[in-house]
């Protein structure tokens, strides 16, 4: 703009959604982490967010820490950016870059959505099945495993779920995406919306590359509680069952129904099909060092 | 919110203005920083930057990166926070937080201003008065002589001109926030509008401090370069004086006519009482280390 604010136009009618999502170096990525995947992802985690909500991109602000001005990282890193930008219209409108001794990365996306048809954490209900789009524990294993090379781009270039996001309006109840892993963002929607998430362990949708890993400890804590995913999980009730089904395959995209929601204390429970609670270790934060 | 995404709601007919500036540690501020002023000092540069614009503040992110949880840190940096979003009505709606081996502080602020009342750096006209508000080079004084206290509060802890702004809206034609000094910004707005700027050098109001301080090379290098006063400086038609001297009064905030736009190659240009060009190092980036 020239000018150091953006003056954006909202659409009539239209909610504006906001968030924003800081990567740091030596905490969400290694130092030399690749540019053009960088660029990728610190866009992709903030769409991710917006998906889960039902809204629309349009619109991102970047602010960059960068240890000196390397034109090579600059050029990597944009190309990455503004591809993912441009395959879903969003327009960068501002930002700032300032010298830091360590990289960081910090997006703000904003998208539109109807008023009022937002899909909230909250809006799970006693009754409601719950669904996950794509394969989970891929990125996890990325992370553990860097030697295979099937499951790195799951780490690395994660896909924002944004056409599933806003094809679930006014079809899902909750909605949230993954990047904490699947049991502890679940058990945010629990939390929220004061109900019990029953899982049932092998409907849950994996990467291939756990068959020839073959170890099952491993497998189950990338499924339950590897982040990073950017998959969507979503509650919806049992009569949108064949509704889900067709947009699986309009979006030529998985979608799994992996549990229900029941009443009763908020938290998430896995079971195995001989009825057995298979052991969790919540998300994220447990897995690995805080962040 | 709970979720990861905020949902805005802006009113109906208006347009949302967003800027987001970055602090590091080191770079912005010193290490051991006082924390209370810098969260006053994160937030006020955002609202200085919708100020300029004539936009009404509402919303803001922040997303910080923390060496270490310090309780106490984050108590301080947050009473300086919230005391100046509260006073001007703004809503924290949402952030991220993670460690960082370097403390940085990225706000986003977001408000709104009637459609097309924006004011702009592009909307300078020939014959148009230059004015300019509070008085100059405080900021920059306080850098060099830590030791004159009364000058301190400029530099730590500025106060954006919101009100100003807003009541410049159909007043003033072009605005700009000082943040890298008279000089450097007024050549943005030279730029961006492709006109000359002409500046009177003893009508630039300044800290009283310089007079007790008696170093002129020091006092032009402030007053004309010196960064982070964030007074607003704006152009408006001669008709208009007398609606500026009022309001300067309603608010209890000196506003000084300094120069006068002219038809001419973009540029400032500073001269004395007897006619002479007072060199000038244009605006920060010249004046201190590049940021």
């Amino acid at each position: 703009m020239g000018d150091d604010c953006a003056i954006l136009r909202p659409d009539a009618g239209l909610e504006l959604a906001v968030t924003t999502d800081m990567l740091v170096e030596g905490r969400h990525f290694s130092p030399g982490a690749e540019p053009r995947a960088l660029g990728h992802k610190a866009l992709a985690v903030n769409l991710s967010d917006l998906a889960a909500l039902g809204a629309a991109p349009r619109w991102a602000l970047l602010a960059l820490g960068l240890p000196a001005a390397d034109e090579r990282w600059l050029e990597g890193f944009s190309a990455g950016f503004f591809a993912l930008a441009e395959r879903y219209g969003v327009e960068l409108v501002g930002g700032d870059t300032t010298r830091s001794s360590v990289l960081t990365l910090t997006v703000v996306a904003m998208g539109e959505v109807p008023a009022s048809v937002a899909l909230y954490r909250s809006a799970a209900r006693p009754g409601d099945d719950v669904w996950v789009s794509g394969e989970l524990g891929g990125a996890a294993l990325a992370l553990q495993r860097p030697d295979i090379a099937a499951v790195q781009k799951r780490l690395h270039e994660p896909e924002p779920r944004i056409e599933l996001g806003e094809r679930l309006r006014g079809l899902a109840r909750a909605a949230i995406d993954l990047s904490d892993g699947l049991a502890g963002d679940l058990g945010h929607v629990a939390a929220r919306s004061q109900v019990a998430v029953v899982l049932a362990y092998e409907r849950i949708p994996r990467a291939a590359a756990f068959k020839t890993v073959g170890d099952a400890q491993l497998e189950r804590r990338c499924v339950l509680s590897g982040g990073d995913d950017y998959e969507l999980a979503f509650t919806a009730a049992p009569e949108r069952r064949a509704e889900l089904e067709a947009l699986s395959r309009e979006l030529g995209l998985p979608l799994a129904r992996i549990g229900a929601i029941e009443a009763g204390a908020p938290g998430v429970t896995v079971r195995d099909a001989r009825g057995e609670v298979v052991a969790h270790e919540g998300g994220f934060d447990h897995f690995r060092e805080p962040r």
